[in-house]
């Protein structure tokens, strides 16, 4: 049994990490780090596992930590784990890294965009970006795995393929993307009361939201260029679901069919990944509570761009069944061990 | 392998029962019912088991069904099955029925309420109400078996104890009952669109909805005579989930204790029902996908009531979860195989 | 023009106040008063006034506030109202609570109810509780309005003729109201986030909610006597509205028709309440926006109870659109001016 | 008085045009059409209004109605009006369609988008299309008032003032579209129940929306030239409000400056838009109720692209309060009569 440790398990991230280790047949969770509800039963936070999790929220000392976990989770905010981390703990665990900490190369672009000092730059270089079906064959080996975020999940998984084969311009992607509110967290915050979310749509972040060097820096190594984008994400009226909507310039003569093969040519044989084809629009409701990615796509021939919509759960391949998964990778498992969870509807 | 058919497998309970017994390790479903979507694959109607299921919806022929099935459910209206119903398939294989054709015991009573003639009668004898909880000795032996309604399976949980062990006036209980909109159906009705239900709330049933006798006839078995209740359903602007607000009078100084070893000494050790305890109240999001029952109560002093509260998700324990658990013990199965599901939240 | 100040205008109360009062033919506001939020645009806290109201938040100055206003609507926490009136304050303007402070005559039962101290016990007695339906003749006199709680309005409206004439037994009273999440207020608690109430359904403060005492108070008095009751409180995800169901025993004999004529003879000319007779269930949607309360019922005769129900937006005639209301009559004016805005839907 | 008939008054647009022209005060309803409601109280149909409006559903008889109205909102199907409009009824009323049906001067463009023939091509030539805030000048002279659509409304008032002085690239534009379900109207369809829609988020129409041309085709007016753009509309889990969020690059140089006096220059005076200004996004929730629409904007130096963000309620500005405003120009009233609800929030 992998013995996995919770930093931030309180969050809904981190919940959620908790509930799909807890059906884990290879795994287990041995500490429930929470900075806000030390001492309490987990179950009574995240009542969902009553008489099921039986365990205390401890703190979120990552050295102790280290002492009994094979692997820790860190669902906290910027800047804690490159705070936290060092060779101590790194030569005793492999760490998982939900936050952004570890997910940009450059760390002035970090340090820019996220508006904080890099306090670990030295461990940038090793550590690996968790994209499972991009960069698989990397995650294996990883000591340091910087989990994506869910926007940027959602957003380089639809494009990947149609930047990669050079099938549409590179200068002209704009990704609108719509969020559940479950991707706000689980802060006590004015702007995310039930009555400011619900009956509303709006967007946020426009032009500087942090997930769009990220969304940049992949999908430039698939262009083998860098890119400029335009990612606007806004916040919608549900718990759970992020829809991404891709718009790009068609490269001449491109068709609908070079698009579909393109797709296939990297996804076909992906567990997580359903491709819906040309003319299917994906839905968040057909894969919440699941690890699956929907993408669709339509081409215009009036304009000769290409549309490509994507979905996933933000909570499960936006966050922690995605962590699930790469620790499935560096653990030697099955890449699905634990992850079959199919989604639910209504 | 339990062969599985699903009669109606195109609604709400049906698509449920599709899910569910997809991920059960000793049952495999032969047969998808539908009226409204023959000939379409079952997946292009409920996409979130696309790539998973790859079947076309049939038709609702009982008879041919019966020759492939050990179990045949039927998540249909009311009086499709007692219509269907003969001797030739009771031979072959057993019933699961999702409707109310075989709950009530006095079909008069059934007439009137429901207000179609049963036809077929001679059945309701030996069909066996599928309260696992309350009933799970006569189950394992039934030909049909009559699958509890989603507010009675909510109803008669919550307040079966304080009956049964007499703590509380039968004669002053009144349910206060909140369900989520997928209880309503798939049914293309104006009054339950989106616009109708969401930021609205209102009862519907008042007095004459047809739970109530299958409440008031399980829990006059408990009781040991006829019972009159109030049960009052209301529609609320979310998916799934039912919760029971009950209210009794207590008997002459019944004490919180003894209303909590009541529970106890029912439900200590069922897997599906989690106790709350005395001050604690039942939230429809701690079971959400799961088969539990949450239970909490509070007990007046100043008025000498008791207030119980029960919650459940209403299409896995309300409907398709308690069918399969029935199933279980149909067929010498661990009761739990399959419905392992753990909450989701958020 | 009534020149009136909002002491915690930038609460969901305080700020539905500021936009009544804006569309009001002969009132003004003068003072937003704000804890949060001094010295900001009073419309970039509450956008939906953009470009309308241009005024700055100010402090909570009561004193100087009652040199400029002819009337003072106190949309605060318990407890602020009563530390803050004064001699001084009442000799120059009125003030309309919104809080409880001055709602319940007997300050030991405020006290219990409250767990705080009441700092001004002396102005109770002469405080009029602000239910116009009910006490119309009392207001116009007064300096202390205790404007009702928004449960209570609905509850008190929808079992005031039953129990004044009557027809149920005051003793078998229970009533079950459901609540739009607005009734928690804008304060940031992780309790009212928007995933926490999406999707979910559940009491609260079973058996020991603060609106219980100011229930039993009013329908006391109609009843002549003490009155014990159960009033249970769910919180509903939705923005605005309350229904109340409530339940009672009818005396022998009591027919529907009697009920019927009970509320016709109490509310036929009202000009905020419409009966919508027996077998019509009260829906919020219908009432939303507007200062309507809706009222209906069922008899049931199989149990000889009647059920109740009473739907009113608790933003407005559970909170500000009485106030105004209060304020017409205080001020001598048409008792529904500026308060004749039709129910949205959808 | 204006006398009012409105053919299609119990779908949600010819129902807000009913609530909205009961408190106009200058016109009264004389005809509530309906197909599917004849012979109905209109105010049990649309309760909101019970006890205000006393009226039966009548048929949609325009002949009929043209000898009583001195206009008539057609609030109908796309090919109602055009199929029943003649020069009897023109000579003696004027008709507010808020179908497509006289929207897009070229019939041929018409009848590819709806794919259905026109029955009155003769009649678009002199049809207004009556976006008040671009088109005012016409409006009062127009017979044929040919309201516009929801998505449209939105997305032209967007973008006007930039196309208009030239500082956007027109053949760069996207319009990414998020829609509250009664958009969707109030036909029983599956695809817009409770429970499809909750906890949902989809595009829909993507690159064949009907919406399309007219909004290429009033931008093309703007820009001196045809234009081909990129619409793709989304259904959100909310009632009302549409947000949209459009993409163009910017000419070279041009200032965020620049473009907040193009919106100033187009829109200062304008009663019912709102100018955000730049780096405030557009919510719907502030204009809900209300015929107002707020605008705001970002430009991003990065990629050389505006971000214009529009809001308004669809039910309002989108449909019925539209078509009172269009009444008001035609009719020599204020613009804003009987148009000044506030936003309610929440």
């Amino acid at each position: 049994m992998i013995k996995a440790g919770i930093i931030g398990s309180t969050g809904y991230a981190g919940a959620e990490l908790a509930r799909l280790l807890y059906q884990h047949p290879e795994a287990e969770v041995v500490w429930y780090g929470s900075r806000s509800y030390i001492g309490e039963d987990f179950s009574s936070v995240y009542r969902n596992l009553f008489r099921m999790v039986d365990a205390k929220c401890l703190d979120d000392n990552m050295e102790a930590l280290a002492e009994e976990a094979d692997v820790i989770f860190t669902a906290t905010p910027q800047g804690f784990c490159a705070s936290m981390v060092n060779d101590n703990i790194l030569s005793k665990t492999k760490i998982i890294d939900l936050s952004a900490d570890f997910r940009i190369k450059d760390v002035k672009v970090y340090e820019k965009w996220y508006k904080i000092e890099h306090k670990s730059p030295q461990y940038i270089p090793e550590a690996v970006y968790g994209l499972c079906e991009i960069n698989r064959k990397d995650i294996p080996g990883a000591r340091i795995l910087a989990n994506p975020g869910c926007y940027t999940t959602c957003s380089i998984l639809t494009l990947y393929p149609l930047v990669k084969e050079g099938l549409v311009d590179p200068d002209t992607i704009i990704i609108d993307a719509k969020s559940g509110t479950s991707g706000a967290g689980r802060g006590a915050k004015v702007a995310n009361l039930f009555c400011e979310v619900n009956e509303n749509m709006k967007a946020y972040g426009v032009t500087n939201h942090r997930h769009t060097p990220e969304i940049e820096e992949q999908l430039g190594y698939a262009a083998g260029r860098e890119i400029l984008l335009n990612f606007t994400p806004h916040l919608v009226p549900m718990n759970r679901g992020i829809l991404v909507t891709a718009y790009a310039n068609l490269k001449d003569g491109v068709t609908k069919e070079q698009i579909q093969e393109a797709y296939e040519k990297y996804y076909k044989d992906e567990y997580f990944i359903r491709l819906l084809g040309h003319g299917v629009c994906a839905e968040t409701r057909w894969v919440e509570g699941s690890n699956f990615v929907d993408i669709g796509f339509q081409v215009d021939p009036r304009t000769k761009r290409v549309v490509a919509m994507g979905a996933l759960d933000n909570v499960v391949k936006g966050a922690a069944g995605q962590a699930v998964q790469n620790m499935n990778l560096m653990f030697g498992l099955l890449e699905n061990t634990g992850l079959q969870q199919l989604p639910m509807f209504p």
